[in-house]
């Protein structure tokens, strides 16, 4: 956020609406007018932000916040960002969203020329890159230094002089940017954050833009042209908000077609459609509308957090994990029950599912996907980086059906879930990265290919990686 | 809980399912076959938990727990209960649902003849008077006591000897046993404590019942024979878990059933039908299908609880509320959304809500209440204690329409709840408890009588106090 | 502290002041001039008081404050000091220092009549005869109650009418009354409290004395005639501040004069004498008056507390141990040493430092204990109950000086002690409680007696107990 | 530590006996076998290792603590020491102690070649030097960074393969190894850590030597030969522990002759000596020898730290600071009190001694100081970087006098203190640092030059800094 008298505030109330993109820590960095301050910490918004002082330290004009969803770095505060860096012409706030697919060989070639690393997390590449940049300004700098990270990226960056926003040239992650009646600018990841803070959505940075937002205003301007749309279609399947919009499409809109689109594809001979809660239940409405199926809920998922610890019997180790969800017997006993999820990732919490309602008496339950089988990782920043944790990856559907208990299984085809996305596109797949799937990559591997094709020559010796 | 290695364990998962009863604190008292040891403090069940030491040091065959839902008495520690008292003789704990009407006179009568109490909560009396009792033994010692004491209670105490369980004359609290496959006895307010421990119901506790469990088996008596079911009916409208079952009626589908009364009694002229989350999707849907009218996820309720602090700006205390919910503007944009609310009780709510759907595009709400409007405080465990909180106490339906901007408010009748519910019983009221909604109470108000006749007269001069 | 406006802010000076009498817990109690508030915890006074806003929380024109000591009651919460009580007429604050012989048989007596204890302190027997007495007003009865309770006491009660202090019947434990500028008055177990808080000795309480502070003034006056002084011989040998003074004894000259005496008594052929730090200093320093041989320093004391952890080794173990005290090799080196120790409780200390001074390079280590030997268990308010723990109890001074590894061992005699003291009284004894070093208990042994005889029978078969 | 199973609990019990160098934060790092891990908080060492799981989180056969006396660098996290890197060759991990002169010169140069510096200490200076040298191996790197760093330090690095630790060419800061009987290196500021963990002293570091220890022994050798010793003389005064060895020179007896010597130049006509408790014992006891006067003890020291509170009143405050210190009223009354004090700062201890001692009934107080006048800031590691805090920068004896309100006011002087210490060295002023006494120091002042040269125009117009 920049220019706006409660632009902590609004951050704080902003890194609430955006929790459920990161929950392993969290941190908000201001400025005073003079300097950069900033708190951070392990944990939830309110966990890190529990003592007030903590958020009234940071009061000013500016500030840059961020939630932590971990795919590299290990688990030390000095990952935790934003990064804050105080050199001699001032200091430099960092907050990345993404992964990059080079920064072990950047790292390792800026070392051997002296750099000293403060974190183990990839993004502080870019700050070395800049600062060892010949380039004029700071915003050349900048963009000489985006032009040499690869993946999937999406970065802010806060000076004492403007605040700078940058999506990757694929523009796998989304970044958005609205103004308020304040005059002040908001970056966001999602739209429900501008929401949020009350500001109107201006623009949504296509891949490869640059945003410098200073007191003169907003200049967006491309630093590369080499450019491809391929948002992360899990942003769609499960990630974002129901009320976001990402690139003009309603997150809940797209999940209900998602759903409807699974009835056309794979109908169930079901008496009732359960959702998952809270992420399935736009699907499971869809596919109960497409389907005629009455839309029931069978499951009831609790509002409050169960801390659990380890226990000492099997059977409280599985009630522990039943406490998150519950099914009411009187509607799923003795129902044949069509049991709508977003996605299929280990497989673990489907068998749960599947067995409570069982013992809640239904007489059989029909699994259906809202996606296709999660087959291949993510290299862009979802945290599926190795395919031995994927079920899909390791089983053929008749295996999971046989090893979830299920009557029928049945997943989204890749094609049915572009259309139900619907962008407006002409870029491949609809605008999706649906490597997941599918196993096609739009960017070289980089660091990580000699691994991930020895281990696809063990799992799908049937697929060719990307060249 | 009575006879289970892991009573402790089990007892910490069934407060985890009951932590919507009550959040402002919790404990737990275990006996470890030598002595009870408790652990309490304020907060959710995971906050007074935090440490795992804290539950290991407790570890048991017998246990007793409790989550705090306040209504009498001050936030002091000594109120958290399980109270834990301990005598030349043994110790008993003591943990208590409800509230007492006669409290405040039993107190100054026990004080004028030497006795000390350690709470401020009505709870201790009980423990004073089986104290002070001539009777044979504990069980005789605790039904004298349980003659002395007036209103709405569940009791519950735990000695090195038994567990003790006791409702009142009139049942306004419910307890449930259920038995596990180790012999085990739990006792609970609701079922789905029962499911999460994977006890089987036995019994429901009748008006003016005694259970006492010792390792002897269950002994269920009557200690008193002037009893009359009138079962608080918030519990139906709002107050337990969708998957719980009192007196053989599911709460989800008893709820779903008040939707579809309300739509009978109370229809509207709207697009779609919109449930306030989490609460009232179940009257939504019921509303919808008798209705015919679309249900729909207009809003979306936060997975996450957002800690805000004291804001500089009335914009920023509104956000603020607003985190907790938000609207799918491309759901409820140009339509006429039928908002579905279990309860009306002050308001606030409401007219957030009502103004957040404005702002999403609505073009008009229409509000159903699915229960009739609340003017009547609860003497028996319900925190609606004075009359002044109470929107519709104070405000007529056309003045409270106008107050909260809907372009049509209305609820469902008394006659409409009790057939929704459907006991099967002779009690008056289908065996509810409506005083909130009619002011006829099913008990004499004792120490609450005069300082309520004095409002009455002031706040609905046509009404007669039962007399 | 009665009738000063900054109460609460004094009393906790005061508690800093007196933390050496009491290390266990600590808490305060403030009357805001309607009710009485309190804030207690375990551990120091500034480890309970660390949030100032536990502090300022309590401001008032009055205050009683405590230091917990245990010598009976468990570690819980509810022992921690003043107790406070709650009753339909008003709030008592209470707080006590010593020991009753008769708890255990009160408290029987009060339970079997209904009383319900909310503690497992001794302390609390004190109000429930208070309150089960007819006597006329407070005053009365709690005159009423103190001659019901026997051992060792001080007691302080605060009321919202006044402050009450009163010491038992031979004065075991000390009570002194200062006034300060603003009119308002102290009561404190030291003089060192009164000059911290400024204010001036006006009152030292006599055997059997009941102090009523009111707005009135200071009414002093009997509560028993039966009275005896036998202060406690502890007092002046360790347990108070040397800058206190006691029945106009300065604790530090006694302490002066009890080494003078011990030179004299127990001469030794040394080249240095050395005080443990700090609490023998002063005795060292007057042996080494009397003797003439030169006082050094030849031991530190760490100013800072190392909190060290189980070790893994013994050679870890005992490096932990001497983090507290440490020799300075080039004064001891060849020197033959006179170790001046106040007190000798278990010997475990004095084997530590006779090792370190031995490390260091001492020739040779003359052991000289500045008070005679402890071989029987204080009933009245010392945490030596039980004579199991006391080296001189299980051995002759021959085997201890064996086991300590010194040149030679010697003990200041009993006559030594009272005249080193020398209170003007014609009680027993100089008017001290020697009974540790005697057996000669200046008061029937109440409940404890039956173990005691036990114990006695073993360990010392010449002795007989008091009748 | 270096080459001890126990290495990282041996390293913990140092710290605490080195806990008088710095209280600000603390710090482990320890090494596994086969990484560095490191624990580091702010407080004493017993608050940052709080829990034990910290420490055993750590263990290993080699490591490295510090604990932090703040001289430059903000109170944050990312100073606290040791500093630990992590690069793709291996970690680092870098302790130390004293200040550099020309940090923020060398820290500009290195920032404008890219360098990134996570703290604001000038300690992290080192590491970009070591980094950025093209010397062979990281002993060559070391040294050639050691070359280019000045001022007053003591250095200790820690990596996988060995320990190195150095010292500044004049040996401001004091550094000594130890070895163990298992054959492990200790290195540490003071001899009395060496005690605490047993070690036996085999080595100090001379001006300019670097020590390598590693698994083939120890190798000592210099890294420069432009030599002189001039050791921090405040280490005699005041700041080492009087159980320590620095250069051949017991510090507790080193203090007796400042006092002897102190008695000879400046005799008082007093009836008795009292010392400031700890600090000035060891000097008083030397004046009190000399001058054949008795010594006293006037003043007590409490045990206990009091944590108090900002004050509502100026007498509140007052008692606040004396909590800490007490006079002896029945010692001090009615005497001529020679009062010796080690130093004199800023004069407000003194202040409140003198008025301590006046209202317990001292006759007169004069006042001693067993050091010369502080009128110079130390830029070596000494805490005193501005002269207005310097008492006898900004005043003259006879001023001083009247403000401390002494009868008479004397300082020891540089000559004096120079013999008492009395090192075998032919460096000049015995081969101490007596700056902040003359004004000549060492070595250029580099970056601190210009702001000094300002500051002494002003305040000693007479002295010439040193060219």
């Amino acid at each position: 956020m920049w220019g706006d008298p409660n632009a902590v505030a609004l951050t704080h109330l902003g890194l609430h609406t955006l929790q459920h993109r990161g929950q392993e820590g969290a941190g908000i960095v201001g400025f005073d007018g003079h300097t950069l301050r900033r708190h951070r910490g392990f944990g939830l918004v309110s966990q890190v932000f529990a003592d007030p002082a903590d958020l009234t330290a940071l009061t000013g004009s500016a500030a840059l916040g961020h939630v932590r969803y971990a795919t590299a770095g290990g688990k030390v505060l000095e990952n935790v960002q934003p990064l804050l860096f105080r050199f001699s012409d001032g200091p430099v706030a960092l907050a990345h969203n993404g992964n990059l697919t080079n920064a072990v060989s950047l790292r390792a070639e800026l070392e051997a020329n002296g750099a000293i690393f403060q974190s183990t997390s990839d993004t502080e590449c870019l700050m070395h890159l800049i600062r060892r940049s010949h380039a004029g300004d700071f915003t050349a700098q900048l963009k000489a230094a985006l032009n040499q990270v690869h993946g999937g990226f999406a970065f802010a960056l806060l000076t004492p002089s403007g605040l700078y926003a940058a999506v990757d040239p694929h523009g796998f992650r989304p970044l958005v940017i609205g103004t308020l009646a304040s005059g002040g600018v908001v970056v966001a990841s999602e739209t429900a954050a501008l929401t949020a803070v009350g500001a109107t959505l201006t623009h949504e940075l296509a891949p490869g833009e640059l945003a410098v937002i200073t007191d003169a205003g907003i200049a967006v301007s491309a630093y590369t042209t080499q450019t491809e749309l391929a948002i992360c279609s899990m942003e769609y399947i499960y990630f974002a908000r129901p009320d976001s919009v990402i690139h003009g499409v309603n997150i809940h809109q797209a999940r209900v077609r998602m759903g409807e689109r699974l009835a056309a594809e794979q109908p169930a001979a079901g008496d009732i459609v359960v959702g998952v809660p809270n992420s399935s239940l736009s699907a499971a409405m869809g596919y109960a509308r497409a389907s005629g199926i009455p839309y029931e809920m069978g499951l009831v998922k609790s509002q409050y957090v169960a801390r659990t610890f380890i226990q000492p019997t099997q059977d409280l180790r599985e009630r522990s994990v039943r406490l998150k969800l519950s099914a009411i017997s009187s509607v799923v006993a003795r129902k044949r029950v069509i049991l709508v999820d977003d996605s299929l990732v280990r497989g673990t919490t489907a068998i749960q599912l599947v067995r409570l309602l069982k013992d809640a008496g239904a007489a059989a339950v029909h699994l259906r996907i809202a996606s296709p089988p999660l087959r291949f990782p993510c290299f862009y920043g979802i945290d599926i980086q190795t395919t031995a944790e994927l079920m899909a990856a390791n089983h053929t559907v008749a295996d999971m059906k046989e090893l979830l208990g299920v009557a029928s299984l049945a997943f989204l085809s890749t094609a049915g879930l572009e259309q139900a996305v619907g962008l407006t596109t002409t870029a491949p797949h609809g605008g999706l990265c649906v490597a997941y799937f599918t196993g096609e990559y739009p960017t070289p591997l980089d660091d990580y290919e000699v691994a991930y094709r020895a281990e696809l020559a063990t799992l799908h010796p049937d697929v060719n990686v990307h060249a």
